[in-house]
């Protein structure tokens, strides 16, 4: 007998380029919470897996104007940053992360301020169809359990890392760790403490290493993660080349590019996700993919911080695993349909360029469209295969994370690319009515 | 008696780049829909106001979540593109037009097609917070008095502009106007049923006058129109400088940049406002500045097809008039708020430039940024301006239109500032409560 069975219109990422749009079908999902089965609407027993699917209540009809998605995986999120989502984006980077973001942060020390936050940030993902998200905390490992806590009872897939950061010279002092040596050991206090709790429950949640970028780490530090990155063949998630200062910094530092020290301390790996990537070079681009470490690209936070726009296409073109994130709150808003939006648009603007006084034929990089079906590819199978797990498609074998999504407009064709097109233009939180996550709804509107 | 006061926090525009944050105050509006009154808390006679709405049942209090902003003024909509709204987002300007634009707006010559369009259009309009628009409707005259009548039932401020388009080079036979003399003789007739109907309702619809662009025009309709504006006094709307291509046409045609041509048949007029202006040169921007003719911001569209980011800081420091357009549907969204974020974000993107592989010095223009306040100004008075109407603004003489607004977050400060950032960020349709126009609710959520 099956979980649950959902009947309905539905659309998936095939590849980087198209999507596939199921008509009708019904979506029979295992007691695991896998799909199990897809049977179309001409299979000869349709008729009769809908039937047993009725008479047991398991059949989940969805209406006319609602259509199943695959849940959204948001590659890089900052969880304590949320209550200052779309604050202070009119500052440099530099003061940004100096006088709003680590005294923000910093609060996370008092559990009971991150508790009331944490929960809002799950609810928040989960009602914009986000399903699957990796995380930073802070320096905090009480707080840090307890938003690995939050994400448990809320369902959210959700890849945790406490923020390892211990170089006095680019940290403040009342929010970093005191050594490498003791952000080394909470690092592995918290994997251990998340081993224990995905031994308890189901694994939706799971331990990441996570130096906040180059320039907020020593040496000792930075050999320490790759060291445990390696020992428990874990997850890495970092920044890598997100600024014009932060590559300078690691120039001026190692005399190597960022990717190239990451790499030297072990933390590019087939596990890593790395957060903007706006300013790697082409060289960056080939050690990524020769570790098979992602890019999460954050095309709303890269407009304010990125100081160019990342290359998608070069990227894909060129072999690199790249997936979608937010940045929370580097990025203002928690949508992936907005980031999707406006990855379409950076890539636009990277085609023809933006300054209107240079020559057509000098004035942007050219070829550098991305159609809205390959940011579709990078919101959902693109994250997964940067996870390593099997979400972001509506496929047999494939976890049931899903939302469903209520149409917009009542002047749609029966074109189901143009019916594509405007769920990923129009689609708002409020339009977002169910979200699954293995099998299970975590949210209703 | 008031027709109603309203009691609570408030934003307004104060000028370019600064907001005035009320509060708790009775905005009092009278009779005729204007605001009279403002009552600060500490008005000797506050209570005494206060208490007369109240026993009056005129009092209306919003909730401790609730913010009153000035309705959003939307400077340049293509109403018949409404079904299309983020569709075909990835063709060439000319493919955009003639594979899907032009034979939709053809539909148009039924009525029966237009008329449930149009009523949604408007509910859109009204849902996302926009209070006032400028609109081209189509060729067809039927269609665009029905236009103007869903626009009057809505509640709408609506400037409305019967299409002109005569020339058999750049418009398709199956949707253009017969001639440039039966062109004239329609955009008349429509301006006289408009001022008709304006004489038999409270005016909140105007006539505009409305060559589509230079090059779908004939030099007869041109010089026609011109002569229209100067003699009925009206205002203009059309394209000026949206693209490479369109820039090149009218070089190649005319010998003359845009601007100059538009304003050789005297169609920059203190009352024009022309959508987009992305390629416009400085000596273009002087013109504009001389003839106190606007440009509409259409930020999103922009991205798509105006192969540069319109540079506002340069135009608002020359002394240009510039307001805020959806440009639906070029402009995948009739949500301003969505367009205030891009035009910050655009302007970022101006400033730091967007190709890596160039040196970080030569990659941007600098100093294009600006501010959610200079956006929200563009998009209340900057629009209002051009207009020449008293909307946009929570100051006595205005007229009350309002859009009630629900706060996101649950972790605000009391700073007022970050209240308004977060506001700007974060708002979607579903947490605009109540729009007014003149004193009236015209939709409620
Ligand atoms: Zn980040
Ligand atoms: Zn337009």
């Amino acid at each position: 007998m099956y979980l649950q069975v959902i009947e309905g219109n539905y659309f998936t990422s095939a590849d980087r380029e198209s999507i596939y749009a199921g008509e009708d079908a019904l979506i029979c999902i295992d007691q695991g919470g896998k799909i199990a089965r897809i049977v179309k609407k001409e299979a000869s027993d349709f008729s009769e897996v809908r039937q047993a699917a009725l008479i047991q209540s398991k059949l989940h009809q969805l209406s006319n104007d609602e259509r199943l998605l695959p849940g959204f995986i948001d590659l890089h999120v900052h969880a304590p940053q949320w209550p200052q989502a779309g604050l202070a984006l009119d500052k440099p980077l530099n003061d940004w992360l100096n006088t709003y973001t680590f005294p923000l942060e910093a609060k996370y020390k008092d559990v009971e301020f991150a508790t009331p936050v944490y929960a809002d940030l799950m609810q928040n993902l989960l009602a914009n169809g986000t399903t699957t998200a990796m995380i930073f905390g802070t320096v905090y490992n009480d707080s840090n359990l307890e938003l690995a806590k939050q994400a448990v009872s809320s369902g959210l897939r959700a890849f945790i890392g406490k923020v390892a950061m211990d170089n006095p010279d680019e940290t403040p002092e009342y929010y970093r760790d005191f050594s490498a040596e003791q952000a080394l050991e909470d690092t592995e206090i918290f994997i251990e403490k998340i081993l224990a709790m995905q031994a308890n429950s189901e694994t939706t949640i799971f331990p990441v290493i996570t130096p906040r970028f180059v320039p907020s780490c020593t040496d000792e530090l930075l050999a320490g993660l790759g060291n445990l990155a390696r020992r428990y063949d874990l997850p890495v998630q970092s920044h890598c080349s997100e600024s014009d200062w932060e590559d300078q910094y690691v120039l001026d530092r190692f005399h190597k590019r960022d990717a190239e020290v990451l790499d030297y301390f072990g933390l590019l790996t087939d596990k890593s996700v790395m957060a903007h990537g706006t300013q790697l070079s082409n060289s960056d681009l080939d050690l990524f993919k020769n570790r098979q470490t992602a890019v999460a690209h954050c095309p709303i936070s890269n407009a304010y911080f990125g100081n160019a726009v990342f290359p998608t296409n070069v990227a894909l073109a060129n072999g690199n695993k790249v997936g979608m994130g937010s940045d929370i709150s580097g990025g203002y808003s928690p949508s992936i349909y907005k980031n999707m939006q406006q990855s379409v648009m950076a890539s636009q603007m990277l085609t023809d360029g933006v300054d209107r006084r240079q020559a057509e034929n000098v004035r942007g990089a050219g070829n550098s469209r991305i159609s809205m079906k390959t940011a579709f590819y990078l919101a959902t199978r693109g994250g997964a295969e940067a996870l390593h797990i099997p979400t972001g498609a509506i496929e047999v074998g494939y976890q049931a994370d899903f939302q469903v999504v209520k149409l917009h407009s009542d002047y749609l064709t029966n074109d189901r690319d143009d019916e594509f097109e405007q769920l990923m233009y129009q689609t708002e939180r409020a339009d977002i009515c169910q979200v699954i996550v293995g099998g299970k709804q975590v949210y209703q509107r």
